[in-house]
């Protein structure tokens, strides 16, 4: 299955969802020539998928050198960015050597910030390993780093040339890793497309087993949400923000409980939970029970009831004074359209809370 | 005086030539609110012009955040790029907080790459101190740092919002800097216009003693020609590369002499000599001798022919990898029209050569 992002000025790039055999092809089809290649990832994708795609590169007249980073968000930072420039520099370079940066959400935007700034701008390739980067984080020309004072605090827009994402690759995830992905796609199945709703509920225990035959499918909708609201508003001026759904009470989770005692996708469930609420009071039509389950299906281990609420709000008033004074909230219409709101008060902030902390209980119990 | 460059996708900014005093009302006028703004600067500068401005902006309502680095080429690079976010970050700053690089080349290619990569992009506004940035650098959005491994080979396009040069501010250059500059002058009167040719030859002593009232119309000329370029291939994909006249030995030079022995813009004066004699190999209608006079006039001190010619060749060889096959050289086709050739023959190199030893070889005894 292809996919097509088209931007203004004649840009406009492949997203390939397809076996790794079909690479080499599609990188001669986006006009990358044969040569160097420079191959960006980490210990468990090397460990699992790397030889399959050395081969079949230096089967199709590629010579890849190989940089493997450590697993995990502390990778996204300037050290590392610092060791892919230096690699490159001294294995050899020219505008032309494409970047492949074969990983999820770390590797890609690691690699992507190195390919968007050596030598001004070098050709990016994403294969993205993790449900995340294939649905979201590979798509859209996003890349960067994290910075001690905060989470991708540097960064550049870099449109890849090619995304080809290989559904396959997914079976080995960790299954937290799964279901925190699978967090973004119903968040796209809520924000930009009821079919894509309508399949979750319906095969769910099939999505939960990622069912081979259902993947490609799956992953071809949300994607295909991604793709339209990055062509709208590529640089984040305004649409964009509604890939946030969840994410301002999400954020907030996250950073009190600790980075990494929620995925952030589990503190994203969790916030589409506030944000569901919120949406309900302004829209009542919006079918509550029917999200309301779907998002109770995504497993969220761990206590949010153990979060104090003031230190979420104050954690979302920094949010707020980086967006110049204003508390912003993706809602929901209906299944299928989202928009940012800013007329969300104090006080609804608490009983949103409480709703989500009702719905985590209802799921664990049940 | 102002000039405009326009990009495709409508984007626009203006390149003032004025006295700084009228700075704030500019940034006004390019739709900067109020507020932070991160200055970045050198300490040579910072000494001599820093005070007026940081009033100047503050009696306009501006919080200036003045970071000052120290001078020189050796602070392009990694170490003071994550001095300036670090910084930034740790003061606040939000999307909309403006970049200010009150410098020379150097503070505006630093300055520039962390404007290009804070938050994806901070607006840049281009204060240029030097000649150089004053008709060069700060117009056209090449920003980035130096690598171990060579000179800007890290670095990202991020057009400024505002270009804004007072040439009162080149009163206090040092000689040496200030004919370097001239060296990028005279590149751009025989790339571009043959009007500013004819007024660098007839107004020589003046421009040599800076004349207050020549320079903003020298500098004005000047800018024209960058921006003509710039607008007509943002991204270098081809024309642009004609703003290398004199540098393919001029780079050659530079590195074979040791950085800092010859000033960049002294190896380029001695560049477009060779560069000169090839031209005219071709194009024998060339006023040679005119050409040849205007740059026997850039003074450059230091000892050309104790530099060995194979390892300046080889240094060349060096670049000519880098393009892929090819060594190109720009060069002249009459005064104001410059091409690429790569037609250049090893048995050429030399004889250009030997015409630049002897060119100098006059200025030097005449
Ligand atoms: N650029 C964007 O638009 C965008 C959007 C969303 C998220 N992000 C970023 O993405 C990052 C999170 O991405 P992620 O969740 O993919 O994290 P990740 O890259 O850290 O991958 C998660 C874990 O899975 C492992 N892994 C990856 N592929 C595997 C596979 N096929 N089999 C087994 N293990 C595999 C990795 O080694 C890692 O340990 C964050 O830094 C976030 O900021 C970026
Ligand atoms: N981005 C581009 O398109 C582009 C084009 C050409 C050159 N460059 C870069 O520009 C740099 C060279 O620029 P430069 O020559 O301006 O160097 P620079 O910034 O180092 O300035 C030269 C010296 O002059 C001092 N100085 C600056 N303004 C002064 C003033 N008004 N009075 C007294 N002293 C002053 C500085 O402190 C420094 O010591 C190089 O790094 C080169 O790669 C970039």
């Amino acid at each position: 299955m292809v996919h097509y992002v088209e931007l203004p000025g004649d840009r406009r790039y492949p997203v390939v969802i397809e076996s790794l055999a079909a690479l080499p092809a599609w990188l001669e089809r986006v006009g990358l020539r044969h040569g160097r290649l420079l191959l960006v990832t980490d210990e468990n994708i090397a460990r699992l998928h790397l030889e399959p795609l050395r081969a079949a590169l230096e089967a199709a007249g590629w010579t890849p050198r190989v940089l493997v980073l450590p697993p995990g968000e502390p990778t996204k930072a300037l050290p590392y960015l610092e060791r892919i420039y230096d690699e490159a520099l001294r294995w050899g370079i020219d505008r032309r050597t494409p970047v492949l940066a074969f990983g999820g959400g770390v590797i890609g935007d690691l690699a992507g910030f190195a390919a968007a700034t050596l030598l001004r701008g070098l050709p990016l390739v994403q294969v993205p390993t993790t449900l995340i980067a294939q649905v979201d984080s590979a798509i859209g020309g996003k890349t960067g780093i994290n910075h001690a004072r905060g989470k991708n605090l540097i960064g550049a827009f870099h449109q890849p040339v090619l995304v080809f994402a290989d559904p396959s690759l997914l079976q080995t995830l960790p299954v937290r890793e799964w279901t925190s992905g699978l967090a973004e796609v119903v968040k796209h199945a809520l924000i930009g497309d009821p079919a894509l709703f309508a399949l979750l509920e319906e095969r769910w225990a099939d999505v939960m087993q990622r069912d081979a035959a259902l993947l490609p499918e799956l992953i071809s909708q949300a994607v295909a949400v991604k793709i339209r609201v990055v062509m709208q508003d590529e640089r984040e001026a305004g649409l964009r923000a509604i890939l946030n759904f969840g994410h301002t009470f999400g954020h907030a989770i996250e950073r009190v409980a600790g980075y990494g005692h929620f995925t952030h996708g589990e503190a994203v469930a969790l916030g589409m939970l506030a944000a569901l609420w919120l949406s309900h009071r302004r829209h009542p039509d919006l079918p509550v029970d029917r999200i309301r389950t779907l998002l109770q299906r995504l497993p969220v281990p761990g206590s949010p009831d153990t979060l104090d609420f003031e230190a979420l709000r104050e954690a979302m008033q920094v949010d707020k004074k980086a967006l110049a004074g204003r508390l912003r909230f993706v809602l929901l219409r209906r299944v299928g359209e989202a928009y940012v709101a800013d007329d969300v008060t104090e006080a609804e902030l608490r009983d949103a809370w409480q709703f989500v902390l009702e719905s985590h209980r209802a799921t664990v119990t049940s």
